[in-house]
């Protein structure tokens, strides 16, 4: 029988509609070939890339040299550009304002065929760092509002290039479903005295039919309205709204659940395309007591995607439950990601 | 220099990126082969659909047989079911109702390859017909609070049948975006004391640089802040909220608006994969002075649209005003479709 439910945070319903479910292989991706010839992120090519921002790299190495191991440069095609001020406009009825903000990659390892769930954790954790440092730098520039963090893998999730890497795209605006999270978080807030997504953390910790791993300090789940099949959110246990305050025993426990769940998805999947979002609080509002970072993870599995987005109305043909159960590692039921 | 600009419906921010335009032809699509074999929406293979719940067919001839010349029958794989009360319940913190609901599929034509843009006008008009019916037909069963009319046309954008065939989904919640649209026209509507539909037909009418085609009766727009290249709007020039109520010279003239604008998008984009929805006020709001009932069309073309739909941010790389352009007839500026 299939069931609607909604979204504690935003509200939104999605049917949940089993009855046309399939194994999970059945959601296995044909993907086009993997691309061969010239890469612009591999290591000595870096001259084929605008000059870097930051990198981690050896002591006294120059900028631009071949000997990094995490690179972040301009997007060569920006959505948006840094170098004018907000300037607003209307025309008529209409609102606009000019295309002023920042886009950046992260060029996220010197492999290019290195799936984040087959890095070192360490390699996770630098790419978690390098998140963080450009997150602060951005929330020096006044006129930004929000910073997006974001990663398509494969070409069937809008990757261009097939290197691994994600994007920064810092704004002079917060985005709809950003703020509709956070009026969704407030009024949850208002209503009940506590954070939504700690209640949510606390019901999934009891309930235990939807935890795909979890440590002390983070958890990761399918949620209970998961818009789409083996959609998955990763959050910190402990409250806490800015991303960009991340401690250092947090970085280490994050790439490790990241790189966890990425390879129970690779794993189950066999290397799904998907897309992630990092979702933070906007730069302006610093640490709050009704919004919680947190990253959702898209495995783009359906065709029916394409109905969705234009209607915001979603049909998962997959319970987050057998979700669950497809992506138990098959050694042990408790797997420790710390 | 790109722009951002804002939906004056629901406040939603998209950014018109067009330094990364290209041309139309940069945008058609490389489509899956055509299918082979046995279809179960031509003539002479009812016995392979549920029975039919309306057809238009010759008086006298009986349910089920192939002298229609559209039908409508049950979805075999339905996303909801109708035999069932509305059951509200809780799991802790978190909502859900039975899948109560109606799935239908509207057979638009006997012939297997004909593209909407390419039938008859009186066809589509029957078409139209069908959509109007089935609403009320759905309007009487009280549990019900939304009908939802769209379109997958081509495997790209979710249609598992290539015969052309459209959907209705009648449910017992108000889809979110469907609601935020409400709420973003009631805004307006609060402030302006005028609808916001009748102000974009207005400034559209006089700004004259995103308009498809238009006629006494319907305007067929690119809308300001598209947030797809060649995202279309159908809208009626006269106000009115609910589509169930079109009038008979109406269906005449929106079948001929809606031919000729999936013709024109035939034609400069070689048949690409779309979704359309028909937006129309909830069941049991009726007549409105807020909302205006109307279509969007949206072309599936861009492999980004898999991170749009997961964080509602939008990045459109070719304007509305340059595909407006691309749409433009060979032969005439001002083209009838009245």
């Amino acid at each position: 029988m299939p069931e609607f439910r909604k979204d504690p945070v935003t509200g939104r319903w999605v049917i949940i509609a089993s009855e046309r479910a399939k194994r999970p292989a059945a959601f296995v991706v044909d993907k086009a070939p993997r691309q061969e010839g010239f890469c612009p992120f591999c290591p000595g090519n870096e001259r084929h890339t605008p000059d870097e921002v930051m990198a981690y790299r050896p002591a006294g190495s120059a900028p631009n040299r071949p000997d990094w191991w995490l690179r972040v440069v301009p997007n060569k095609y920006p959505a948006l550009v840094a170098n004018e001020p907000v300037k607003r406009a209307g025309n008529g009825m209409y609102d606009m304002i000019n295309g002023m903000g920042v886009h950046e990659v992260f060029i996220e390892t010197r492999e290019h065929n290195k799936h984040i769930g087959q890095m070192d954790v360490k390699q996770v954790e630098e790419i978690v760092w390098a998140y963080r440092d450009r997150s602060i730098e951005m929330a020096k520039d006044q006129r930004l509002e929000y910073v997006m963090i974001f990663k398509n893998h494969l070409r069937e999730a809008g990757a261009s290039l097939e290197h691994p890497h994600s994007q920064l795209i810092a704004m002079p605006i917060v985005p709809k479903r950003v703020q509709e999270e956070l009026e969704g978080a407030q009024r949850y807030f208002d209503y009940k005295e506590r954070c939504v997504y700690c209640d949510i953390i606390k019901q999934e910790q009891s309930d235990r039919e939807r935890i795909v791993c979890e440590s002390d300090l983070f958890i990761s789940i399918l949620p209970f309205a998961s818009r789409f099949p083996f959609e998955c959110w990763i959050l910190p246990t402990k409250h806490t709204s800015s991303f960009h305050d991340i401690q250092k025993n947090e970085v280490t426990a994050f790439a490790a659940i990241l790189r966890e769940t990425l390879d129970r998805l690779r794993v189950t999947l066999e290397d799904p395309p998907y897309n992630w979002m990092l979702h933070t609080s906007p730069l302006r509002q610093g640490e709050n007591v009704y919004y919680h970072w947190h990253m959702e993870i898209i495995p783009k599995l359906t065709r029916q995607a394409g109905f969705e987005w234009g209607t915001g109305f979603y049909i998962n043909p997959f319970s987050p439950e057998e979700a669950c159960h497809a992506l138990l590692p098959a050694t042990a039921v408790v797997h420790d990601v710390g």
